[in-house]
């Protein structure tokens, strides 16, 4: 991993951080009645658990890269963040994935208990629409407007909620190439898309640009998925010394699975280059965006 | 109960179950990838099963009383029912309060399984701030916001879903007089609230009528509240022969259960007169509103 970019991720999680701490204060808001202890304690232990803040980070490039004001763009991070947030502690839960870890804490079902859990959930989803709301740094009504409506598209029944549902479907109806790819886009995909299509919005530049920065968020959102299936695929070959595969194991259909290791090193590349192509247009000022597709890709190896 | 109120409420609860029909159609909008059968279907089983629809109804009417056009108004009150339909779905799960049934019908957990009642209520909740931000009828952007930023506090940590934590606490809590009142301020009152206060804000009326129905909605969310917890008193008696009380059986604090029933119906009584009272400046104009509070404080007889 490149020093500079190591260095800006680091920078861009703690400004995250920071900003996530601030919006999840005891103190009620204009318009908030109060805030019960438990709730806030419950929302603070799923979101502030040290995360690498990857979305966030790419919202705050991909705002910087058309000249945004850094502090929009990280309330448009932090309100993407919660939304990320909401979805793990969710998808933590005994009726879904009915996991007891995440970053080696107890999940917040654990920590807590399960109404709590789907309360915290709720809160943090209801919250990411306020903070882009009730922003006053430097947005305009109609880019406000615009990144809600986005947010909850890419995070709805159309997108990563959706995606989930496909996924808990998946044992039963054995989804094909294309329901995979389907499934995946909406899940893992459309956040991160949102999170690169961000930027320009914030910042208020031309049409191309967002649709540039969109296909880019495309195209690292499926090398995310595959990086992560082929990282599955490799950590349970090394940890139990023969080519099993946790997800297939588990009946889970992805592309790795249906392809092979060496299938999906091939795309990685490719989505690599188709990815870091469209930002050639805006040269060196791209690096850190250049940077983080290799990285996210590279998360097998 | 007025034969033109009773018409008013059952044309209005017509609007918005079609408005909400065409919501939660199969097919995805611009910007969704897709929506899947089986979270489209449990969604609308959640949502399209014969409410009253009385939060639309106050928000079509407070909106009415100001001149705004009423498509606006009908957009404003479908996200409003989806949040409302989604803490319904939510509060049902066995880690809440573990319904079988809602309205003679199984709850959306029960007809489906869990994992898909929390996404659900998750995509519900997503879809109610898509439903104002990507509204075309007649809001102004100014409009928008802020009923993005009203509905995200009415309804999240420091309103509903914060009021949900507390009742869920409450046992172990015993909050006093001031506790319960809060918790039944955020729990039920502020979508109320909000539901009144909206019209005045789809209408682009000036900041008084807003303040002016914003505390209609306190009163009457209060009287619901109050009017509730009396229903659950009688009817217990009438069917169990003597006085006992649900909620005080499950351990709920009410202020039904500090005060008596005789307390609560005099309270009942001054709050649709302080209620009304608030809306004499606008004459017969606001007769369907006047008939809402009397409508929600009698459903004890």
């Amino acid at each position: 991993m490149d020093d500079e970019f190591s260095t800006r991720l680091t920078t861009r999680a703690a400004e995250a951080q920071n900003c996530l701490d601030k919006l999840l204060e005891a103190q009620p808001r204009n318009g908030e009645i109060a805030r019960p202890e438990r709730l806030v304690a419950a929302m603070r232990h799923g979101v502030l658990n040290g995360g690498k803040r990857l979305r966030p980070f790419l919202v705050m490039e991909s705002a910087a890269l058309f000249g945004a004001k850094p502090a929009a763009a990280l309330r448009v991070a932090a309100a993407l963040e919660c939304i990320h947030c909401y979805s793990l502690i969710h998808d933590d839960l005994p009726a879904m994935d009915d996991d007891d870890l995440r970053r080696g804490q107890p999940t917040v079902h654990r920590a807590f208990d399960e109404a709590t859990a789907i309360l915290a959930g709720d809160s943090l989803l209801t919250l990411a629409f306020d903070i882009i709301a009730n922003d006053d740094t430097a947005l305009s009504a109609k880019a406000k407007l615009t990144l809600v409506s986005m947010l909850a598209r890419a995070s709805g029944l159309g997108g990563m909620a959706g995606g989930q549902m496909y996924d808990l479907d998946a044992a039963r109806t054995a989804p094909d190439e294309a329901g995979i790819i389907r499934l995946q886009a909406m899940k893992t995909g459309a956040l991160i898309r949102f999170a690169c299509e961000a930027g320009p919005v914030i910042a208020g530049a031309p049409e191309p640009d967002r649709e540039r920065l969109a296909e880019f968020g495309s195209a690292i959102g499926l090398a995310f998925q595959l990086a992560d299936d082929l990282l599955d695929l490799t950590s349970s070959t090394e940890k139990m010394g023969k080519a099993t595969d946790k997800d297939a194991a588990a009946g889970k259909a992805t592309l790795v699975a249906l392809h092979g290791a060496d299938w999906a090193r091939s795309q990685l590349k490719g989505l690599v280059t188709q990815a870091t192509g469209l930002l050639a247009p805006y040269g060196s000022a791209c690096a850190m965006l250049t940077q983080a597709a290799h990285f996210i890709a590279a998360r097998d190896s």
